[in-house]
């Protein structure tokens, strides 16, 4: 089923130990869709500059990702500069250059009207709250967000959580987001403010879910569940790793004709998997050469990784 | 099989947000002996003072620990002072009385020299390097150490890590020790100085396994496996949580009589298991009431927050 995106295409000019690149295709939504693309149909809304170019939109379409909802505006792309030091978990922005997605006005094409899943990548909540407001019907809501909006758009924010089947954050916003210091509170907490279950994301560590009575109607013995990462030699930039385990994780669901506990934890695999490939080159590259057999194989790896009885 | 730990026996004053303790029963050696004491026999070697009663000697023989090794000596036991504030990973020392741990010479008593399993915990390597001389038979030695030692007595330490079947230390401590920042690099840095396998224990995050070629005779087919932790609403007391981990880790490998990669991963999940209890209540509290028919449902709980066909 399709996933409708909303949220950043831009350029990434990124510094990291292993080297650096200059405005190389980037943004949330960009590396969403590119990874949810090995799961299921997606398509995706978003503003770009005269500086999008044929090349550009060629990464999307390749990947068979319907570019209809990319609105192309007057000016330049969003822009962000950034480094990484030796502690890969932490981006310094050194630059952001808004440029044309400071007007952004998400529309929604007729094409999409009839998508089933949408991801509402971390933009403005109001933006966030106006996407969801047109697409009623939709059948799973998935979000993101960030500290920006947690400390000083916190009402905004509440809308948008009120009605999130699943919230994706990472264990500091989410601390922020509950004012709470213990994870697990903090995620009790958060479920209180509307989303029926909770996926933290800690980098290195993997992720943890955290279900409340609302996720499975019920029907779920335990309220976690944890999913490795792959322990990483290399990094080589970290940047739209969470945004890939996002894709991995909600194209993977979308791809789903039921989605009960157990569809729900191998979503949580598929989201570390991708995540441990978006990190092994810079930007795009990794996912643009990535195929299927791949992903198993690293699903697989995950599996025995974890697992007691694997080999 | 019987299980030799060398270590301190000491006592506590700790601070925590949910409440403070003084002069509680604590050491490293106690809180190892106490988690394995639930798989397989101990005998502890350690030295006490006058503080040290028949009231804190009965915690270790209620539990069938033999105390044959513990040195009663003239003067105050090993007293620590430390804090934990809002980040429950970082302990605040806040004062070290040494006492007669000042001179502890290790002796070990005759009737502990059939012990097929040794570990070593955090003291001076000097004192690790003597007890394993004495000790030459060991079917299997496993050891601990920590940022003091690895600073300061670098060499010394060396000389321990080449002779170990199993380094368990945490992140920062892996780190330090081979000069790196990368997780993964650090542990293929330590390997090559001598343990044939090395864990590292993430706190909340459960723990990382590294093999090596030496691990099982070559016969392991990945080179990691990560264990769970339990996420938890409280933590009353982190003191011991790694000396807890250690206990039911090399505990329930030495209740084993084959040590191949799957016993080695329950091994594994035993560690968290018992890291998880310990931390439920002020010192040895959680142990000190602890069943094996509780250390069971935990285990299974291990396994169903990270198992994909767990129910």
């Amino acid at each position: 089923m399709s996933i409708l995106v909303v949220g950043s295409v831009a350029f990434d000019s990124i510094q990291t130990p292993h080297g650096q690149v200059d405005h190389c295709l980037g943004g949330a939504a960009t590396h969403f869709s590119l990874a949810a693309s090995f799961f299921t149909d997606v398509r995706v809304i978003a503003v770009v500059g005269e500086d999008f170019t044929a090349e550009h939109e060629k990464v999307f379409s390749t990947r068979g990702i319907d570019t209809a909802g990319i609105e192309h505006a007057k000016g330049k792309s969003f822009h962000w500069t950034g480094a990484y030091h030796e502690n890969l978990n932490e981006a310094q922005t050194l630059q952001t250059d808004l440029n044309v997605f400071a007007q952004f006005q998400p529309k929604i094409p007729a094409s999409y009207a009839d998508s089933e899943y949408l991801f509402l990548a971390n933009i403005d909540p109001v933006l966030q709250h106006e996407v969801r407001r047109q697409m009623p019907k939709v059948r799973r809501v998935c979000g993101d967000t960030m500290n920006y909006w947690i400390t000083g758009h916190a009402e905004n924010l509440a809308r948008v959580l009120r009605d999130l089947d699943t919230l994706l954050i990472n264990d500091g916003e989410a601390k922020l987001l509950a004012g709470k210091s213990n994870l697990v509170e903090a995620a009790e907490h958060i479920l209180q403010m509307g989303p029926k279950t909770l996926v933290i994301k800690h980098g290195e560590y993997g992720a943890t879910a955290f279900f409340s009575e609302k996720s499975f109607s019920g029907k779920i013995k335990n309220h976690f569940f944890r999913a490795p990462a792959l322990p990483l030699a290399t990094v080589v930039d970290p940047t739209g790793a969470g945004d890939s385990f996002a894709g991995g994780f909600f194209g993977y669901l979308a791809s789903q004709p039921e989605h009960t506990p157990a569809v729900f934890k191998r979503a949580m695999f598929y989201g570390g998997v991708m995540g441990s490939f978006a990190v092994e080159r810079f930007g795009t590259e990794r996912m643009q050469q990535l195929t299927r057999t791949e992903i198993e194989q690293r699903f697989e790896l995950f599996r025995e990784l974890s697992h007691l009885d694997a080999v």
